[in-house]
C-alpha cells in the first residue's frame, strides 16, 4: 500500500497546480505507480465539434503519468515532465475523461509511464480515446535548511 | 500568398474552438503551411511552480501544427490531429508562450507538421521551451446539400 | 481464428523485408490484431556495449505493430508505417529479443498499435526492454488485372 | 571548433557499434553538437518495395541524435539513447541516406536532439524522408582506475 505522507505530498502537488481547478480535474485514484485523474466535460474545454480538446487529453495524459511517477519518489523528489506522445484514437465525446497513468520502469533518474485515457460515453461506457508515452524525470528539491546553512 | 478565403476559414475554426478563448490564446500569424499562436500568461495556466503548465505548451504545439496544415486544405477538407509528441526543454516561466507551426510534408491524406514553442522571458527575449511533431489528417467536410438529397 | 489467406499474405510480406533476413529475425505468431517477431543475438547487431542496438529495437517494434496492423487487412490492402516512438528502458542484454505488437485502434485509414520489446535474459527470463506507440496506414494496392483493363 | 579528442572519441564510439559497420553506415560530419551519418544503399537493408526498411531510417535518426549528443559530452561521459520518435514522410527510394542530428538543448542529463533524414534520389538530389525528435541522457562512465580501488 502506498505511504500516506506519500498520498497526501502527491495530493497536494495536485492541488497545486492551478490548471487543474481552473478545467475542474480530480485525482480520483493513487496506488503504488498509478494514478487516475478524471475531468467532468464543460464547453470551455472544447474544440470546433463540441468534443474535449486534444490538449487537454494531452493534459491529463501528462498528468497521470507525472503523478503516477512521483508516488514512487521521495519526499526530497519532485516529478518533471520530459516528454509525452499521444495518440488520439476516438473523437472524446461524452460526459467525462479518465486518464490512468501507470508507471512502466521505475528508473532512479528517469521514469518511462504509460498513459491510457478513455470517454465515458452518454450511454456510460468508456471507450479508450487515447494513448500516450511518457518519460518523467526525478528531479532533487533543494533543502530550504541546507541552502540556509551553505550561504 | 495565402487565398484570403482560406485564411478567414482558418481565423473561423480557431474561434469555433472554445478552449482557445477559455485560456486567452491568439492566432497572431498564417500563411501558406505556417501558423502561429500567442498566448498571455495567467495564474490559471500554470503547474506547481507557477510556470505554464505542461498540457497548455502542448496543447498549443497541437493546434499551431493543425491550423498549419488546415491552411493547405481545401474548404471541403478539415484538420484532426492523429498524434503528437512533446519535448520540453525549458521552464515555460515567462509572460507568453509562441508556438510556430510549419507543415514539413504536405501529404494528401497526412500532413506532417513540427511546431516550436517559444517562451517570452521578463526580459523579452524568446527562449525556446518546447518542440513538437506532429501527424494531421484531412478529413473531407460532408456536403451539407448532398447530405439533405441522400436523406 | 485468422483468415488462413490473411495469414499466408502477412507471412510472404514479412520475407519480402530483406531488412529481416539479413538480421535474422523470425515471425513467430500472428492473430487478428496481434504481431510476434522474435530475433536471435549476435554480434553484427550490436552497439558498443554489445547489446542488440536500440534501432535493431525500433526495427522490431516498428514491425511488430505494422504486422499486426496488415493482420486486419484486406489482401487488397497494404501497411505504411507512418511515424513510431521508441522508449528505451532497459538494457537489451540478451539471447533474444521478443516483439509483441497489438492494435489498438483498427481504424479505416489508420491504425494505431502498441508494442513491448522483451529481451530473452542468460537466465531465461524476460524483461521488458522498450514500449512504443506506432500509426500505421492502409494503402489500397492497385489491381494489377484492372490496372491493364483500364489502360 | 570541436576538441579533437573529443572529435576522436565520437569518431571510436561509432566503430565500436557492430551494427553501423553490419550496415555500412560512415560518420561523415562531427561539429560542436551536429552529427552526420550517411549509408550506401543495398538490397539487405530493404522492406518490401525494395527501399530502405523504416527501421533502418530510424536507426539513423537514433545514432544522428546520439553522436550529435556525444559531442558535446566530456571524455567521462556517454551517451544513452531514452527514447524517439520518427516520421516517416517520404520513401526512402534512392542510392543513399544522409542523416543530420542537431541538439536543441544540451541539458546536464538530458539532451534534446532532432534529426532530420534526407535520401538522395538518383537523381542526385536530397528529399527529406524522416524527421525525429530524441531524448539523449549523459551518463557517466566509472573510473577504471577508481574501480580497481574500490574492489
Amino acid at each position: 500500500m502506498l505511504d500516506p505522507q506519500i498520498k497526501e505530498r502527491v495530493q497536494l502537488g495536485f492541488e497545486k497546480q492551478a490548471f487543474m481547478a481552473f478545467i475542474g480535474a480530480e485525482l480520483t485514484k493513487l496506488e503504488e505507480g498509478v494514478c487516475e485523474i478524471q475531468l467532468p466535460f464543460k464547453m470551455d474545454l472544447t474544440q470546433q465539434n463540441g468534443f474535449f480538446h486534444g490538449g487537454i487529453v494531452g493534459t491529463l495524459a501528462d498528468n497521470a503519468a507525472g503523478f503516477a511517477a512521483c508516488s514512487q519518489m521521495t519526499l526530497k523528489q519532485a516529478p518533471l515532465t520530459v516528454e509525452y506522445k499521444l495518440n488520439l484514437m476516438n473523437k472524446a465525446d461524452g460526459d467525462r475523461l479518465v486518464a490512468r497513468g501507470k508507471v512502466l520502469k521505475n528508473g532512479r533518474t528517469l521514469k518511462v509511464c504509460e498513459s491510457k485515457i478513455y470517454i465515458v460515453q452518454k450511454n456510460g461506457e468508456e471507450k479508450l480515446c487515447a494513448a500516450a508515452l511518457a518519460t518523467i524525470m526525478t528531479v532533487s528539491l533543494i533543502n530550504p535548511t541546507t541552502k540556509k546553512n551553505s550561504s
